[in-house]
């Protein structure tokens, strides 16, 4: 399964230019000074105990005459240097006790796999990773400035790649493509239509853990809501307007959103256990790029590196970026209703005296708050880039998370606060039934096109284009190595799972939080996610880029996200339901009783779904007990180890 | 500070029986057999190659004619052997750099206040634990039964400790008093009246962090309602009866609530910290004396041992337990309102024709209703204690937690469900306030009189006994050092943290859960306390054997169900709020309006309390930058020792 190095080069065209497997591709500046260029490549070749990255590195060979920027580079490394770099970054790997633990190179030939010299051992896209931290991790020594260019400092300890990725010598560091492994991976995954699982181990192993477990989330989530959608298809069917069995169908909601959301935690963990992600010691992350602040000793590492004041940060946070968002908010609430007034006054034009003008104008204000909608999510993103860039985080990972968060609030308050207005003030459910519903069937329709189908035939135009410049008659030629190399440099860059989950996020939201009025849209929520998959596979072998593979563990925020949004679910549909004539009808006399009743269910429900929470152990038994063993065993060989060095000791003295 | 060995020799009476300094004391059964004892003691003795515990160990000599018990031992150890097992049993100590690290006994020389060869380096508690764990790992070998006792079976690795205590050949197992120390504490803690904080360092370094950790969140939780039992005085004073100011007041004891149980986990974070329990690892516990099974493989050690399918746990707990403690509740709702019908039949007597002997008959429900209430509880403690034991726990801590729950649930619902009835059903407030504040005086004086006087005195009365028997003059004079054992043999044992962080958990309840209506609680709870830290410093020093010290990081599952009082205060004063008839007076017209309010409102605090949880980091920033260090540096060690590791090898081969 495994292959790399001696395996492919066999499937990949041998490239003119470099005697080694081609990994991962560097583009610098087209024009970047020749002796910055020698500097960098003596570094990253130099042996490491020297410094260096003893990496291999060659110049891409192009047409003299091409216009292209001729400053691209293939990194590889020799397959030593690669097992050596697989314990640096800390990959966890079978053993041949079926046991999941840290590689060691000195313990090779005791992992399972290992056979001979440890030939597709590590996977191509372990490679790939492993290639990217050793660059990352490549630190400048005495040099003050990169050569050729006295104003791009550096400091003994910088990160070589980060500094001149944020000065703009880096264009783009990514990894190859392996045509022949994207072949047998299309196949399997989305080129046959059949039911059938997705092939998650292999797209672990030719994209990396995180987009891994995105599909199998997004797998997950789809076969969560098959019950609810099968026990939707008859409310629709039959018209049942039946609030009895609107509380049940809201009831089953509730505590099965709870639980396949709590079940997902386990099944993550088996997940990531059988990927080595799970017990994986994570590194100390390096700054990211635009991290800046004074010049200091970083207190956790000892080394030198910008320090930024925390409570200046946590200033920023909650002086400027959160009355920001809150602002936001309000303004996306005010729009709202200005559109909800606008389409009233129409909606009264139009009755008063209905011409055909005016039937076309009823449409114009939804069309002017879609657009005005679209607009305002571009310039908030844009701004709360800006923002968090501005808070200035250390890390990568904070910095994702606080971004996360503010795009989150504003994207659930525009898609949701209307809903909300319709559901609650206004209590006009046909209406918010036909909202829904339109959400859901145009979004779905959009959101596939514009992000998977357009970019596909963009990219595919493009492909033909280089085809027929390099003089191949079908596209299903290979390219030349170089042309290839190229392609894939200017395909569009994967940007990260946030999105993909963003949407599935916001549809989670439109089938719980008003699942009691509209039990179809968990039908409609299976038949998008279906077609998803297809479209997300199409996008990442086809349209992107390939991007590095990302150790994860875990979904991250996004279980928290939906967590918090199968809790909202709970209030709004009790209040849907209390609001319903029928649930009224019950109680004549007394509103009060009503409100009541509902109040204490809802608190019933909350305090069932808390005790779940807490009841369901979140890592499975059996994966608990792998873990445990482990610790045990490390902790029982310390122990050996150090009775062995004390009696050695007490030898000696004797 | 800290004084151990060749110090406490000079302060203790030095022992005619035992060359050592004793630390603890095991007494067995009176009739063991004599081959058994012999047996034990060489096992004790033995070198710790020959699987021993190498401890030192000697009986008690009394006078031949003393009807006591004569299988009295004391143990103690070598300085050395105690140095090795501070390392076995993982003791965090402050390093040179000031740094808090795991201590070595290679290392030994680099830690603070390690001087010449180790004296004094670690506290008389610190090697009590330390004799307690090597006793209690001191394992079989070829042995199949006890000698002696053919049907006391052994396995290889079972705990020899654990078996002879299950089979009730050891009577009790205890770390001795260090009265010259104790004499320290007490006069520091409590023999003189003054305004300051608990020496929580001191009490530490004589009961260890469980105690310390229990008597630092008393006082944390004292001076924290010292604001709310401030602003509750006026209300009291000037007779307020203004619902605005009661708002006011609910309001800021909510948000107070949250705050303060955040702050507690970083304040005992920093506390775990600095007495080295926050970074310490966990031994692989034993399983507990009463557990059993059949004879099979432990998954995680790999060793012998009895296991016990996990399945069959569940089903005891799910299928047997939880009934039967809902149902236990379900009655003592029954008792509570066969108490409420009974006054009322008993008032509406009294009403009719008023004599002497219905004014008297007034107080007999209320009476008999306590005296069930008692019973019930005892019966129920005695019945929750013997299902978790058939429940068959492997480990004390998971028994812990789950008696802890159940014992919890019952007590809260019978301290609770007549105010809840009182509150919600007769909505009679100011009887609400009556049993309040009797609840809180009553309890306080009876608690402290019971848990801490009366015992106080019993042992008062013995001392002198004991002392007049020894033809000692004054109490303040010592007694022999086999007649102190025997003292403290006979005195009753501390059964743990559990009663005490009850009742200020049940204190908690009252302060928080009516705050609204009774804001004085909080100032007769902070009298309470102030009364509580001495009585039960008293109980510590004076009536109680000493107790074994427990290292721990936090104050566990009681962090929790504080966490969840505060949650239950905000619903519960949300309610009584919306309750109030100048509430009502401001909504004339529509009470649905005022509960829709009031359930708003009570939303938004829940929704407050959990981003604030959420926003205030557990622990705080300096220390997880000092644990942060500690990680990073122990990964560059390692990392340089496979450097090395590698380039020895590479020089092998050359």
């Amino acid at each position: 399964m495994e292959g790399f190095g001696g395996a492919n080069l066999k499937v990949l065209p041998i490239p003119d230019t470099a005697p080694f497997t081609p990994l991962v591709v560097i583009e610098l500046a087209e024009d970047t000074n020749e002796e910055a260029i020698a500097w960098l490549i003596s570094r990253i070749k130099d042996k490491q105990h020297h410094g260096g990255a003893e990496l291999m590195v060659d110049r891409l060979i192009l047409d003299q005459n091409s216009k292209e920027n001729h400053n691209i580079f293939i990194v590889g490394a020799s397959r030593e240097r690669l097992l050596v770099g697989a314990e640096d970054v800390g990959l966890v790997k079978e053993f041949s006790d079926g046991s999941m633990r840290s590689f060691t190179y000195a313990n090779r030939h005791n992992f399972k796999n290992f056979l001979g010299d440890g030939d597709g051992f590590l996977s191509m896209v372990e490679c790939q990773f492993i290639v990217k931290h050793e660059l990352d991790i490549l630190r400048a020594r005495g040099e003050t400035h990169v050569p050729g260019y006295p104003k791009i400092r550096l400091y003994p300890g910088k990160s070589i790649v980060r500094r001149i990725q944020s000065k703009g010598i880096l264009v783009q560091i990514f990894p190859l493509h392996d045509k022949e492994e994207l072949k047998r991976l299309s196949s399997t995954w989305y080129q046959n239509v059949r039911l059938s699982f997705q092939p998650l181990d292999d797209i672990r192993h030719y994209f990396g853990e995180s987009l891994a477990l995105y599909f199998g989330f997004l797998e997950y989530f789809t076969l969560a809501m098959v019950p609810m959608a099968f026990i939707g298809i008859p409310y629709y069917l039959f018209d049942w307007e039946d609030y009895d069995k609107y509380v049940l169908f809201a009831v089953f909601n509730l505590v099965w959103s709870t639980v396949f959301l709590e079940m997902w935690k386990r099944c993550s963990a088996s997940l990531a256990y059988s990927w080595g992600t799970l017990s994986r010691k994570k590194a100390f992350e390096e700054p990211r790029p635009g991290f800046h602040g004074v010049l200091g000793i970083n207190p956790v590492t000892g080394r030198q590196e910008p320090v930024y004041p925390y409570a200046k940060r946590q200033l920023r946070i909650y002086l400027v970026s959160v009355p920001f968002v809150l602002l936001c908010l309000y303004l996306s609430t005010c729009v709202m209703m200005v559109y909800f007034s606008a389409e009233n006054w129409v909606l009264g034009l139009h009755d008063e005296e209905p011409t055909f003008w005016t039937s076309l104008l009823l449409y114009v204000p939804s069309i002017i708050y879609a657009v005005v909608i679209e607009i305002m999510n571009r310039i908030y993103r844009y701004v709360a880039e800006f923002l968090t860039n501005w808070e200035n985080h250390r890390l990568e990972s904070t910095y994702q998370n606080h971004l996360t968060l503010k795009v989150l609030v504003f994207n659930f308050l525009n898609c949701f606060a209307s809903l909300f207005y319709i559901a609650f003030v206004m209590q006009d459910m046909p209406l918010l039934r036909q909202s829904l519903a339109t959400l859901l069937i145009t979004s779905q329709i959009l959101n596939q096109f514009v992000e998977a189908f357009l970019p596909f035939w963009l990219q595919k135009r493009r492909n033909k284009h280089l085809h027929r410049k390099s003089g191949l008659a079908s596209v299903d030629q290979e390219l030349p190595f170089n042309q290839q190399v190229m392609l894939e440099a200017n395909m569009s860059t994967y940007l990260g799972t946030f999105d993909d989950y963003l949407e599935l996020f916001l549809l989670f939201g439109y089938v719980s939080l008003f699942s009691c009025v509209y039990p179809l849209a968990a039908l409609l929520a299976v038949l998008n996610n279906i077609t998803e998959v297809y479209s997300d596979a199409l996008k990442m072998c086809r349209v992107f880029k390939r991007p590095f593979s990302e150790p994860a563990a875990d979904i991250g925020v996004w279980q928290l996200a939906f967590e918090s949004m199968s809790i909202m679910a709970v209030v709004t549909n009790c209040a849907l339901i209390g609001m319903s004539p029928q649930m009224k009808s019950y109680f004549p006399d007394s509103e009060t009783q009503l409100i009541l009743l509902v109040v204490a269910v809802e608190h019933i429900l909350l305090a069932f779904k808390f005790i779940l929470t807490f009841v369901i152990p979140d890592i499975p038994k059996h994966i608990q007990i792998k873990l445990a063993r482990l610790e045990f065993e490390s902790m029982e060989a310390l122990k050996k180890k150090k009775m062995l060095e004390a009696a050695a000791i007490q030898n000696k003295g004797q």
